[in-house]
């Protein structure tokens, strides 16, 4: 069975140089990085890179889970994330589950056979007593408000960023609120839910059943949501929505239609994307790309169990 | 060493299901797939995973190699491999590139090393003879039109979907036309260049090169665009943008400005985005998604190496 040392003869380096070309170390010369990966040629070695895996224990993959793709919330994250692990040379495996516990249970399960060397969480379905089975075999990230003692997190403050909006939109004088969701059972969702009780309770506002409104998550999400919103007898004068994109959707069917925001009908988004602020829609920043980079660093770290909480901003802009 | 045989005798089960459970095969009933795991807990398998990769060679990781992550055009081809991937019980390992040839190379060690079980190359610096070093270890599929008989690939005719777009708006009576590209030094650019070029020549058209603009790929670019055109004394009257994202940035901010489109300057995108359907955005139709499951699919099939071309669509809406 070749060797390290083998290969380091045979291309004519050190013993330490092979394991940097080995473990993909920037700072190697692109000539002896030639000589290595010649020798390792020469001598048949791939077959035996798993075992080097194996007594190391390091891939430099690092497993995220998120439940969708093309997810502008997820997708935020998800960027965040590749930036800061490109910056620390490793690579992301998507695991894309649609809130199947079977695909999120394949990744930990990967973690386990040292696949890979963490994971990040953006979102889960497992209870946490599955993740507690897994965490001795690498770091787990959650990108979820936690105090479990013995998992990294990293969150926004969902229900406080929600009140937020909520406390402004109210401000302006809008007494008939709606607001919309992804999913009403996710994490966030509920969160924003009990802000919406809360503080509608507490202004003693009508809080109206019908003016929740479900499956905003992308622009097309928007133009039904519009058409709902149009279709009703009893409208709300505003809604909160749960990102910018719906919310760009909505303003741009409204427009179509002739109904003015905010004269007819105010709209708060959440994310500050680009495409927000090009229609100069309010909204909520969410630092959603800082989630994803702060995720990396504390799976970095993880001798130091850190619970991350990043702040999050009001954008007064024109749609309120 | 813990073997397969130990584990089935351990858990109750054949060894066939634990070979299942281990590849992550959908059909294991859960009662089942419970027993194997603690049974590989129980007998501390973990450390052998790779061992098992090593002998049979699979590792149900993909390699997708793309320049930039959050861009539209490799983003929707992302967004087809992962479906596609996920279908097939395999996961993506995404190498963000920046067209740095060393970032490439990693991933191609890799495959070398058979921690992946093939690569896509969505686009790529490297040159053709190292791809074709490293084809031995595994399928290589490429998301470009080639006739390398060792790689299957999947492309569309950027050649021919340009010129279908210049077409149309010159058949609509413009004159003065300008086009706008991500790099200029793309694979894709220089086919939509020479396009432009054969075609405005054979109008007998006025080819200006300050028409020609760069960096085009998101909504606040388009913003940019946008500027730059109104400060030119002498305007182009309509131009073609690289997609539908950029051409809404430029159309948005030029409602503001009070320019109207099509009457002051006529617009066509590329992709066919929600937000282009949204702004009645004129636009050729690309089938990004398909690329990512074709390709998927070509990797699946290594053994028959096959040349994929799909096909556009001009949808003809508002804005030429």
């Amino acid at each position: 069975m070749t060797n390290i040392k083998e290969i380091a003869q045979c291309a004519g380096v050190s013993v330490s140089t092979v394991s940097r070309v080995l473990n993909d170390h920037p700072y190697v010369s692109p000539d002896k990085r030639k000589s290595v990966l010649e020798a390792i040629n020469r001598l048949n070695y791939t077959r035996n890179i798993n075992a080097i895996h194996l007594s190391k224990g390091k891939t430099n993959l690092i497993g995220v889970i998120i439940p969708f793709n093309n997810h502008p919330y997820y997708g935020a994250i998800v960027n965040g994330i590749t930036k800061q692990a490109n910056a620390i040379g490793c690579h992301i495996v998507i695991f894309q589950t649609n809130y199947d516990r079977e695909k999120e249970i394949q990744a930990f399960n990967m973690l386990q056979m040292k696949q890979l060397d963490g994971i990040i969480v953006c979102s889960r379905i497992s209870e946490m007593k599955i993740l507690l089975d897994y965490q001795k075999y690498g770091p787990i990230i959650l990108c979820e408000d936690t105090a479990q003692a013995e998992f990294s997190s990293i969150s926004i403050d969902h229900y406080a960023a929600f009140s937020c909006a909520l406390e402004y939109v109210i401000a302006k004088g809008y007494k008939k609120i709606g607001y919309s969701l992804g999913r009403k059972k996710s994490r966030n969702s509920s969160h924003r839910t009990k802000a919406f009780n809360d503080i509608m309770s507490k202004h003693q506002l009508i809080n109206n059943e019908a003016w929740l409104f479900e499956g905003s998550y992308h622009i097309k999400d928007g133009e039904q949501l519009f058409q709902e919103w149009n279709s009703m007898m009893d409208k709300p004068e505003a809604i909160i929505i749960t990102n910018d994109d719906t919310a760009a959707g909505f303003i741009l069917t409204a427009r179509k239609s002739g109904i003015r925001v905010p004269e007819d009908v105010a709209i708060l988004g959440f994310n500050n994307d680009s495409l927000g602020e090009m229609l100069d829609i309010t909204t909520i920043s969410l630092p959603l790309e800082w989630i994803g980079k702060m995720a990396v660093d504390l799976f970095e770290n993880p001798e130091e169990v850190k619970h991350v909480k990043l702040d999050y901003a009001l954008i007064k802009r024109k749609t309120v």
